[in-house]
């Protein structure tokens, strides 16, 4: 058996390349199941629900020495707890590589592309595999919010032409209404505790021996989570102590302008957040610009900045 | 501009992927050069002559930020010098990954087959792009070095195929007869100064904080080898002494036996190679039995003794 797993606090294309790498090695009659890290947001949620298919399981531990297989991520830091303890069979990603070390062969498939379903998109393409229109809705449903609908400076030419060449077998016409659907289904945060939002989009980082995190909140509607500032400088808080971080940066990224507010919890954070992003924060709030792609534009600056 | 790079001390492998990949890219109109980081040795000396092709330059310093390509290998022991001051754009590789890191997303195409050019071979054939003849002749004998003529528990389905495909386009027409010519070359060792013969095929592992060398000698004639016993014992304190490692282990294969024996410079590395080998030295030589491949048989026990 072989695990399909993604990353802690997982986004969509997380999800959706590991549900539609599993059908994959199933239709070549290879065994696999798809684990689930942690639950879908709510994007996701509504992905799965438009293509009528349920949210595997969601385990954190597996049997010693389960053959894994790593989707959109490699960082053990982002990876299911204790990895020592399984044999790593595939990478399949598009993120930097941090401390990546086995004792054995593996296969590693790593292209600095928009998305992870977009390389699913080309080994598919090589090996001759359609894939069904469920799981090619998956696929374009994941480009599409990895690379914000073509916005984010992530986005290559391989992902436009993955999702053309998907979207009709995922029988999405009119892609742009479908995009502004799906981010609309994000941004509907009104009944979500502050720290669950926290935690949707939530990265950890070793920026040279700072562990810091980032998390994300890409939305239609800014305002309404700036709006929430108080509770937010809260949870955060309350998260970095739980999780032991050093800072905990909350961006508030306006999927529509392109354009993101950082959330700065104290003085320590606001001197870095200032100096790395040459900005200025007024009442915890902080403009950093079009910086949209945390992989990008956001977590680059501070390895740069810690690294002096 | 591009540089495909081999690793340091390289095998025919890692020669031959370097210039047969240099060659695909520039059929793709893209702008590469292979560099050599170290001289052929004879098997690799021989293949070239017959495929008729010059040996890349050697050099061992490139711009600073030249976008480099790794070919047969991911460790930075065994790469360019300072290879922080360049950016990895791809790495193609069927090694085990060591603290591999990098603060930007690349391409990396890792699979457990028996050579590099199985890998070639297949990235090929998903692109359509059919190698020429000398191409063709190099990744053949790549293959049949790196598996010992599929000798070699490392070798794969995929790398018997990979041959079966691209002999015909290399106009080979008797596989084995052209192995034993290779491994006749390589065997021709009489006026070769026994430390080039150690150099000739040397690794550095770091294992768990011993860093040591295995050096290796694939031969059809391992007795002329064993009988230069003495020169070799010098040699090898030599070569441990200038590139300061903890140990040095010379295993002379007997490709045709498949049989290896270990030279043994002195006793702290002879209570190492007993235990963790289950073994007896004598005399300096010790039978490590049918482990004919470094990377899977003998590498991995060293790797575990150092373990606990």
């Amino acid at each position: 058996m072989q695990y399909v797993l993604w990353h802690k606090n997982p986004d969509t294309d997380s999800f959706c390349s590991a549900i539609v790498y599993t059908q994959y090695l199933r239709d070549q009659w290879e065994e696999a199941i798809a684990i689930a890290l942690g639950k879908p947001n709510f994007e996701t949620k509504y992905i799965l629900e438009r293509a009528n298919i349920s949210c595997p399981e969601v385990k954190t531990k597996l049997p010693e020495w389960a053959k894994i297989i790593l989707m959109d991520h490699n960082e053990a830091s982002q990876s299911i707890d204790n990895r020592e303890r399984y044999i790593i069979k595939w990478v399949i990603d598009h993120h930097k590589v941090a401390d990546f070390t086995t004792w054995y062969p593996l296969m590693m498939r790593l292209e600095p592309v928009g998305c992870t379903c977009t390389i699913l998109a080309k080994i598919f393409q090589e090996n001759d595999y359609i894939p069904s229109k469920e799981m090619a809705f998956l696929m374009v449903s994941a480009i599409i919010s990895d690379s914000l609908y073509f916005r984010s400076p992530t986005t290559t030419e391989q992902d436009k032409k993955a999702v053309n060449i998907l979207a009709p077998l995922a029988w999405i016409t009119d892609i742009e209404t479908y995009a502004l659907e799906m981010f609309a289904a994000k941004s509907d945060l009104w009944d979500t505790p502050v720290e669950d939002i926290i935690r949707m989009d939530y990265k950890t980082f070793d920026f040279h021996g700072h562990f810091c995190a980032i998390a994300v909140s890409e939305t239609t509607s800014p305002d309404y989570l700036l709006g929430r500032k108080e509770e937010l400088l809260e949870a955060i808080e309350k998260v970095k102590a739980s999780d032991g971080v050093e800072h905990l940066l909350f961006c508030v990224v306006d999927i529509l302008k392109e354009q993101t507010t950082a959330i700065v919890l104290d003085d320590s954070l606001k001197i870095i957040v200032e100096k790395a992003f040459n900005t200025t924060v007024i009442n915890h709030e902080a403009d950093l610009w079009a910086r949209v792609s945390r992989k990008k534009q956001i977590a680059p600056v501070l390895d740069k900045y810690f690294s002096q």
